[in-house]
């Protein structure tokens, strides 16, 4: 809960320089909540307020402020604290933070940190990003597979302090192949005597190294773990992913597929904090493109001037009859970009989805068509309302078919399916709608009125 | 991972039935996977194979299968069976079960189920739909505040087998008032005579009983939660949710409003397992809503015929001016309505969005109406062109204050702002946007050409 008497309370407490408020502040609150008071701070004011935290809690809080913010209080601060602070970090904050940090200023810190770090460092940076290995942690607990379920809890009370999770213990070999898992759930339950041979699970459910980060997502949602194992190609184990690294996954990955879908670049950062010439340009890049689609469509409309002269009626419809494409168009790609992005949609069904979407919207068309006859024939005559009818009927059945078959064509080559946004869609379904439209004008009335 | 090969050695055993095979199908693979086999085949020969499992693994496979193959498996199956099989379900689970069922059906199994359990039903089904009440679970982990750190492992260890997570513990006191919590992890690293009272956090985050659902996602999302607390308005802890639940809300969230952003209405099943007839129906309507709309533009555009018979080039230039409005509106109703999804904006944002967007608008506008000049110009001539650039300037300006307010002003009033989808912003900035073009041809250009 955000709550907004926390901040003035700390406020005074800097005017008042008020030391053992500021250590209660920080100790005593979940330092998430510490951390989304401090972002409203400059800072100095944050340094300040984190210089009276204990060590841990200090790194604690850090980790969840947000990316951009600790870009900036890197900036504030030498070399010596940072690199105590990220040597003290969790893995995957730390290389999310040095990722944004540039080799640089990584080169001149790295010395200062512990070597076993800086392996670890290196290790995860060089996992491409949105991949299982760039979100991972090292810090995984492990237990032998000769030892009983008493001696077993013993190896974790040595580990527990700094391990992401203790609540699945992982079992490795010598050269760390993944011989198994059992939950803290499990040793609870079990006798302290039990061997953990006869109790760990050995079909253990893991992902590669280079899996996407969508997948790790799925995975996670799909089994209801806590936790899940990475592993490089021959089965050793590399890392683990937690299951609130799977819930930012998932918030992330959806919020870059909305965007894209209303034909907006990824963004690096929120909205909110987003800078307002870098959204301006991840806006502009997109409406650039479908404004050249569109001055195609008025091209065409252009090549068909006598057309439009010779039948008046014809223009008021053409919002109309693009509109209609556009909006079925919309509806399939929607659908069809979440049901790809939810991994429901196996390559096998592709071919049904195509099927379904041309009889729904010849299904669509048909009925608008027939709703739209009647108000037809009121702007212009029966000829007239059967031609805009006829196209609607058309323009919404190819909608639905470039909606539906153009993501999974992306999708087949590789490419992010979201980026058929509901606009390109229909821009596409525009240009293609008019062409329609004014040929069966000449069609059904010919080219002399 | 869905393994390709292992549904065709399933079919064998049926076949064959082969007992044993199928006893080890259930009970060695992770209840998820058996399910995601079982989904393939018929309501009898999914209760084939859950009859070779042992009791808790059945069940637990059932609460894996999706909620519409449940009740098609509910269906072929006689009351004595079900109600066995629903008094063992996790209370969550179960409860979205019941509500398919309908009253009635209820009503009837209620008397073959156990008094206890009765009760936990009843309550749980009467939170509304989307409330943090629909979602929560009874079975949580407790212990007593007197207790040592070694008697709270005793009285886990009596909990442990039925509880959805055992992760977290509950302090609560006679009334079961929330008095504190205390990780597993906290309790392994303790000494065993270390009295609860001295570690447990007093200072519990909760949500409300009432609270939405969106919002346990939102605060399990920024605290890392592996289960959050639901206590009604007197803090008396009512169950909990756990990290699953909110992945599953956040995924079923995200779902909705991408459908409703693209003008489709909630769907109650996926894309691929929704009925025909009734996506049919939750994409009609609104393409129906969307079609009378773009009606009304085409009676305003009629009634502008003159002017469009006097300068034949403005009709090449309405697809290109009312496509500018839509697509950035498009963008700024997509940003905002992520953002409010998101939780990011509170309500004193509202002006700085607002403000935002208007010079976004200005700033896209410029640029693309500058863009559009000199091809604007090669179709018609400068005063066309003025009168097309001009025009994209101020839709696209509108098209984005439409845009970002619109989905404001829906969540003032307590509607869903994704409500207002692309397709719907792009009709409202279609139908201003002609009036603007039209406006502008006669302030710049005269009635009389």
């Amino acid at each position: 809960m955000y709550d907004p008497l926390l901040l003035p309370e700390l406020r005074v407490m800097l005017l008042e320089n008020d030391e053992p408020g500021m250590h209660e502040f920080c100790e005593v609150l979940h330092p998430a909540q510490v951390a989304e008071n401090l972002e409203e701070l400059t800072s100095d004011e944050i340094w300040r307020v984190l210089g009276h935290a204990g060590q841990a809690k200090r790194v604690e809080v850090f980790e969840f402020i947000s990316l951009p913010r600790q870009m900036e209080l890197v900036g504030t601060v030498d070399d010596a604290r940072l690199s105590a602070l990220i040597e003290h970090m969790a893995p995957d904050d730390r290389v999310d933070l040095l990722k944004k940090l540039g080799e640089a200023h990584v080169e001149r810190l790295m010395p200062l940190i512990a070597a076993a770090e800086r392996h670890d460092i290196r290790k995860l940076l060089s996992y491409p990003e949105h991949s299982a290995g760039s979100i991972l942690t090292t810090e995984y607990a492990t237990v032998s597979e000769s030892a009983t379920v008493g001696e077993a809890i013993q190896q974790l009370r040595s580990q527990a302090p700094d391990r992401e999770t203790i609540y699945y213990l992982y079992v490795v070999d010598d050269e760390r192949h993944l011989r198994g898992l059992i939950s803290l759930r499990k040793l609870i339950l079990a006798r302290v005597d039990t061997p953990l041979s006869k109790i760990i699970e050995r079909d253990v459910i893991s992902v590669q190294v280079d899996d996407d980060q969508e997948v790790v997502a799925q995975t996670i949602a799909r089994y209801d773990f806590i936790a899940l194992p990475v592993v490089d190609d021959q089965n050793r184990l590399v890392g683990i992913i937690t299951h609130d690294d799977a819930l930012d996954v998932m918030q992330q990955e959806a919020t870059e597929d909305v965007h894209r879908m209303g034909a907006v670049g990824t963004l690096e950062q929120s909205y909110l904090t987003t800078p307002f010439f870098t959204l301006a340009w991840k806006r502009g890049v997109w409406l650039v493109v479908l404004f050249g689609a569109a001055f195609v469509t008025s091209s065409i409309l252009s090549s068909y001037q006598d057309l439009s002269a010779m039948y008046p009626w014809i223009v008021a419809f053409i919002p109309l009859v693009i509109a209609s494409g556009g909006n079925a168009g919309s509806q399939s790609a929607t659908l069809v970009i979440r049901t790809l992005a939810l991994g429901e949609a196996r390559s096998d069904n592709w071919h049904q989805i195509a099927w379904r979407e041309v009889r729904m919207g010849l299904l669509l068309g048909l009925g608008l068509g027939a709703i739209g006859f009647l108000p037809a024939m009121i702007l212009t005559r029966w000829h007239g309302a059967i031609v805009v009818s006829g196209t609607v009927v058309m323009v919404v059945t190819l909608g639905t078919l470039i909606g539906s078959l153009l993501p999974m064509l992306f999708k087949k080559l590789g490419m992010d399916p979201a980026l058929m946004s509901n606009p390109l869609i229909a821009a596409l379904s525009d240009f293609t709608g008019i062409i329609l439209y004014y040929s069966l004008v000449v069609i059904v009335l010919g080219r002399n009125g």
